[in-house]
């Protein structure tokens, strides 16, 4: 029988739980030093206590940047089964987290085969669920059927859920007389928008916070608070949609934490590369330390087809200024769902910009493996160069396919190799070029 | 008969040549504004004298960011069929330069063609062309020999060449007794400093540099003065290494501006972000305004065969904090030569790289090509989607193998697409979701 409830109410008690113990070994850190962060909420280990299997993670700024994949069938995309290989190949990449954004058919197979089988954190946006779940359109769904979805799926063993809490009625006019470019882009945001037009009610999410807090911390689910103004384009990065509710996001983490429920707080989406930093450091104000998952930014809106690279530049950025978590884009971002190998490529994206990232703020080990890598370089060693590096397969493939004359040469130069040749010439031997 | 000899020397005359016109207009700067860039050195204008089939492009940090492409044959890779279509892919993918690093076989004939066909800035590395030249190995080259192929290549019409000027015989002792990780991984500089080692004379490129200039003022090639000691890994960023010889380079550019030579200095490499900002400010104090060259920088040394993702996210913020000019990077660095796809892919990074640069830098027009994407997904108009994209066949390709049941989604959310419940939200529709 735990003598807590949630990770944040056991820190706070000086309970060392499994999972914190866990954390600290993960992160190199004293259980001493990890402690006050979760007690604080500058941590969150997502750990509900249906979720058996967990292999838990933190996270929070000064621990390494954790990455999230989306997946989930869609009426557009309906195989489970494919669905299922995107899980496999996310844990063998590492991701972190898994968010299940099924929107289609019955959802709740798929989901609790996630929680009991995958020892990734699992989230969810209980909204898209709830349509789907009651099999009711939008308009008719009540207060009461948001709530008892998230409540189901706190039940199921979901360590954290989306739930845009911090729009309200006020939204609506904002949006009409502030003529963004993109509007609401989030699509659990838009849902929430839909829903008070059609009903004339307050955002839900908002009005029965308390009743969301009792549920989440009963099971300890992390609450991640959706920003439906995120920014779907440039233009609309920054502006008064985005930064008012940030500030009421801000509020609801305080509400949050004086119910012990531990919170994240869900942050851009499109924006200036310039704008990036000022964004971190006003999340950190405006919501006190709480971790900041971000999506993106993308710091382009011209590249579909490519935007798991607009958004590692973004979010390697976000993540050096302070971000904490990572949701992967893939290269089908804007298009269409991801298959399998664009899941790949998003997930391999998102690890270079969240390990660059910690390599810049400091994390601790991060830098190590890249010094491993040098020194495999230097000695022209390819195996250690394999076991280096983030996706050994890829790279082995490359220069397989291509491989050079000479194999004291590092790659493309032959015997103009700069490895070769200054090796050479640090030991005083005759350097051959021709 | 032209009446200078440098287009820096016509900007400091107050002539208004051809080639200025042309890149004012291009960057919708008026002529007035640019010439006095031109005069002090803050913008190069590569353009050979007997290079005529150029369209001139400026090079400067606030100007539009530049991309580079690297390709020629070598030993491990002969075939000018597979060159040439590298060549025209880059020149439709919008690469502004082509820099031939040929360093086997009768380099002749391909530099001859490019300079004739192509309307992309040709660079070259004459120290790699010596050895193939006289097709006698490098310690038995002589400085005439050095000299008489850079004055081959300016006669052949190369716009820039890059020099390793900036490393002198105490760099031997210094990289001896620093004990970098990667040593010199610039393959110019590494023959530069294997010369010095056997023969145990100086530097050529510097003792004899004032010569060099002669050769580069009567054809108007640009110096891209080469950083010999560019760092290969994390771990030797921002050394001593690097950065004495940056302050050298910052010396031979005044010496080169004296003689109305134009200028470009190279930078990282590879660098940790948070040093990259460092490293652009010094380069623009040390090289008084120069355009920076910056190859990469790769933020971490963990992910072969992703290089363009990572170089993208260094050169990104490189061109935000000054760098002027990126080489692209390509998926195949440090393990093999870029195939076709490898070029197209690295130079589409940088592409995404360069703009979101001068979005941040408040470049002239960047904005308004995101602008415009962002008012075709608002209203769902694909086709204008494809017209903004930076690479339409990639993005129509994704979109059209995973076709949406409803044509008035914007991808991959079915009736969930937020685009489509805000347009229906704010025109006070119904919106109908499941």
């Amino acid at each position: 029988m735990r003598n807590y409830t949630t990770q944040m109410e056991a820190a706070r008690k000086g309970i060392i739980t499994e999972q914190l113990k866990k954390v600290a070994e993960k992160e190199r850190m004293d259980v001493a030093e990890l402690l006050p962060l979760v007690a604080s909420g500058k941590v969150v280990i997502c750990a509900n206590k249906n979720h058996t299997c967990l292999e838990p993670e933190g996270i929070g700024s000064m621990l390494r940047t954790k990455i999230n994949v989306n997946l989930g069938v869609s009426r557009d995309c309906k195989d489970y089964d494919v669905e299922m290989k995107k899980v496999l190949e996310s844990i063998r990449l590492g991701a972190h987290a898994i968010m299940d954004l099924s929107s289609h058919g019955d959802t709740i197979p798929f989901r609790r085969k996630l929680v009991s089988e995958c020892p990734a954190m699992i989230g969810t946006v209980p909204i898209y669920d709830s349509v789907i779940h009651f099999q009711r359109d939008l308009a008719a769904l009540t207060a009461k059927d948001f709530l008892d979805v998230i409540r189901l799926h706190a039940e199921d063993g979901v360590d954290f859920v989306t739930l845009h809490c911090g729009i309200t009625r006020k939204t609506i006019d904002q949006i009409r007389t502030h003529k963004r470019k993109m509007n609401i882009v989030s699509r659990g945001g838009s849902l929430v928008f839909a829903w008070m037009c059609m009903t004339g009610n307050e955002n839900p999410f908002y009005e029965f916070y308390d009743e969301i807090l009792k549920i989440c911390k009963e099971y300890d689910v992390t609450i991640s608070l959706g920003d439906a103004c995120r920014p779907g384009c440039l233009a609309d990065g920054s502006d008064v949609c985005q930064i008012e509710e940030l500030v009421r996001l801000g509020e609801l983490t305080k509400r949050a934490w004086e119910q012990n429920v531990q919170v994240m707080v869900e942050g851009p989406g499109h924006l200036p590369m310039d704008q990036i930093e000022a964004n971190m450091k006003i999340q950190q104000t405006l919501c006190m330390g709480a971790p900041f998952y971000v999506l993106g930014p993308i710091v382009t809106d011209i590249a579909p087809g490519y935007d798991h690279i607009t958004a590692a530049i973004g979010g390697a950025i976000a993540a050096a200024s302070g971000a904490a978590f990572l949701c992967y884009v893939t290269p089908a971002e804007h298009l269409a769902l991801p298959n399998v190998e664009d899941v790949k490529q998003g997930i391999i994206a998102s690890k270079i910009a969240a390990h660059a990232a910690d390599i810049a703020k400091g994390v601790r080990g991060a830098r190590e493996e890249d010094d491993r890598m040098a020194d495999a370089r230097r000695t022209l060693d390819w195996d250690a160069q394999w076991t280096r590096a983030i996706d050994p397969e890829t790279a082995k493939m490359i220069r397989e396919e291509r491989k050079p004359e000479h194999e004291d040469t590092c790659s493309m130069c032959g015997k103009f190799c700069a490895v070769r040749s200054m090796n050479k010439a640090l030991s005083g031997e005759y350097i051959d070029i021709l």
